[in-house]
């Protein structure tokens, strides 16, 4: 040893006997990278692993990709062409497996009862057997961190380019035309692309927290950002709100005014929570030091959503940093900070860190200045 | 009437009275986009449809875009934070719906099982009813044809362009980078973005049908595009394969030929479907025109895949044009016809059109020349 993907391997079939079954049928395609190191995108791909052995099934069109990717000497590649649970019951039985466990949380309910039926047929009972290899991936090793670390070293740096243009430069742009121009500038830099759909969000559309961007050109006021991109399979996220100085519009002069104070207030309320993170406290905990600091300043109900969630192979993952979350925080886990403001009508204000928890504190991903920022 | 939305929700409710089912719980993203007007991605929402009315139940970070985007009249929109299905339960209770269909074709087994105890609380059954949305998407109506028409010129004028560019000039960029160039570009043409990771595969790559692209500089030989975008949420699919010109690599030269040999199979493999393409034969008789030729070719085994899949709002919907499915093709389907060779370690080919399913024939959604292409 020690291949990675052996190791992440030999980690799960320690969950198989916690949950006595001798098998676990993994679906999600996240999950199957993290266990073989081959990825795809709605593949239809299925990892078995079994005490012995790993089985990767894929589809014809993965197969020489598949075979390409997987390095872990014990996992066998088998190609199907359609039916696939059929080719997953041949496998069950040549392992003489009777009951095996299906990861219930990456198969949608009406496939996995299409496949009950079939490994029926041959004697073969399944269970529901959810969010094994979540529970493990909720602890980054040393390869996922510096992937990770990589995807928010080219964002900040992506996003400390933009800064450098005028405000009248970034005023030529429309939402949607300066998202693609981030995507590219991340691209350029190394990323394989993006990890969502870039949020750019201007005046009203930033107390939108998903705004779809649109092909407005962007205007004089308020402008958030929240980015990620892809490095190697993991993802970053990252959310920055800036102002743009331009030719004085007097009618919204008081809605800024608010949003300056906005600001500094989510700011604060992110600058404490960082801060106060570390390893032994609890999701909820950390979510209340952000969230009870904006409700003092009167504004609890505007703040709408968690304080933040995992990142790594997904863009959300495990653990869920929120108001009624009891997750211990442990070392090695990776998650956002991003407490937010919104004001319908008005705006909204967000800035979100990634950090990685440690025994004591975390360490910051991001290291810029996040000092409110008027772009003239 | 008639706001499309409300027409769509109409067609549904004859399904729920066919099913015995006094109302259905629709969770997939396209889905739900399809019934309401609001377009969400990954954002958990859930659309009630019953006989009287229809409920939107969005997350609080969501609710102000699901406001904006529902026109339909009978259409509520009910926020949440934090237990969706505990909401759920108490409208249903208040239309004193006792059974309710669940879309299990939209939801993981491990939450439709969470639902079901939540609701059970409430004495209220759910049972499964998959893919009665998907039904009424296989037909596209006239609001959604006009969407795909547009995404497919996009995306057709986007790859015009890149052909007018010479060998030399594509060789200055890796795969990964031209197929940033090419999605910016359809986003400039007023595409919102890629219907899917574009495909850019350079020599060995292209008998990868879903290649990654990579960093690698473009290298004189073959080259597969795989490209898509969005406009209106509606997908394009387009494949070309073309070949580059450039110093002669003496080594590649047989590869090459042999490749050029392949394009004249698939090629004529392509035409000889689209032009028997049409309303009342069945997919797998359609598959079989392509299929059988490039058997007789003696290149069968090379073409893994079907012919084709539906598009619409997703890059891959019904029906599933492929060698063992008998769905029958009706007027006003869409689907790919996209026959590919590929051989391990030379090289692959595969052209794609999408076709409006029609009496009597089709209509070619492209319109450029197939004829081989060397780039010089």
């Amino acid at each position: 040893m020690e291949n990675i993907f052996e190791a992440r391997q030999e980690n799960l079939k320690k969950k198989l006997i916690e949950n006595k079954i001798k098998g676990l049928a993994v679906f999600k395609d996240e999950n199957i990278f993290y266990l073989t190191g081959f990825y795809g995108k709605d593949t239809g791909s299925i990892a078995l692993i079994t005490k012995k052995e790993t089985v990767l099934l894929t589809h014809f069109i993965h197969f020489e990709q598949a075979c390409q990717s997987v390095s872990a000497k014990n996992t066998r590649i088998i190609k199907f062409l359609g039916q696939k649970f059929n080719k997953l019951s041949e496998i069950l039985c040549e392992m003489d497996i009777k009951y095996c466990g299906f990861e219930g949380s990456g198969i949608s309910h009406d496939s996995f009862l299409r496949a009950g039926e079939v490994l029926k047929e041959s004697g073969i009972e399944i269970t529901n057997n959810p969010g094994l290899v979540e529970d493990l991936r909720l602890i980054k090793d040393e390869y996922e961190i510096k992937a990770i670390k990589k995807a928010c070293e080219i964002t900040r740096d992506t996003f400390e380019f933009i800064l450098k243009k005028s405000s009248d430069k970034i005023r030529k742009f429309s939402e949607i035309g300066l998202a693609f121009e981030i995507e590219s500038s991340m691209v350029k830099k190394g990323a394989s692309g993006r990890s969502f759909d870039l949020v750019i969000a201007n005046n009203r559309a930033s107390s939108l927290p998903h705004h779809v961007p649109s092909g407005k050109t962007i205007n004089v006021g308020i402008l958030l950002f929240d980015l990620g991109c892809k490095y190697g399979h993991y993802c970053s996220d990252f959310t920055r709100t800036i102002f743009l100085d331009g030719q004085k519009d007097s009618k919204n002069q008081d809605k800024l005014k608010k949003l300056k104070q906005i600001y500094d207030i989510v700011l604060q309320a992110q600058v404490k929570a960082a801060k106060a993170c570390r390893a032994g406290m609890t999701c909820k905990e950390l979510d209340h030091i952000s969230r009870d600091f904006i409700d003092e300043k009167g504004y609890g109900k505007f703040f709408g959503h968690g304080l933040g969630h995992g990142v790594g192979l997904e863009i959300h993952e495990l653990p869920t940093v929120s108001y009624n979350d009891d997750t211990i925080l442990k070392e090695n886990m990776v998650i956002t900070i991003e407490p937010g403001i919104y004001l319908e009508g008005i705006g909204g204000v967000r800035i979100e860190d990634i950090v990685l928890v440690k025994d004591g504190g975390c360490e910051n991903f991001y290291s810029d200045s996040k000092a409110l920022m008027v772009l003239e």
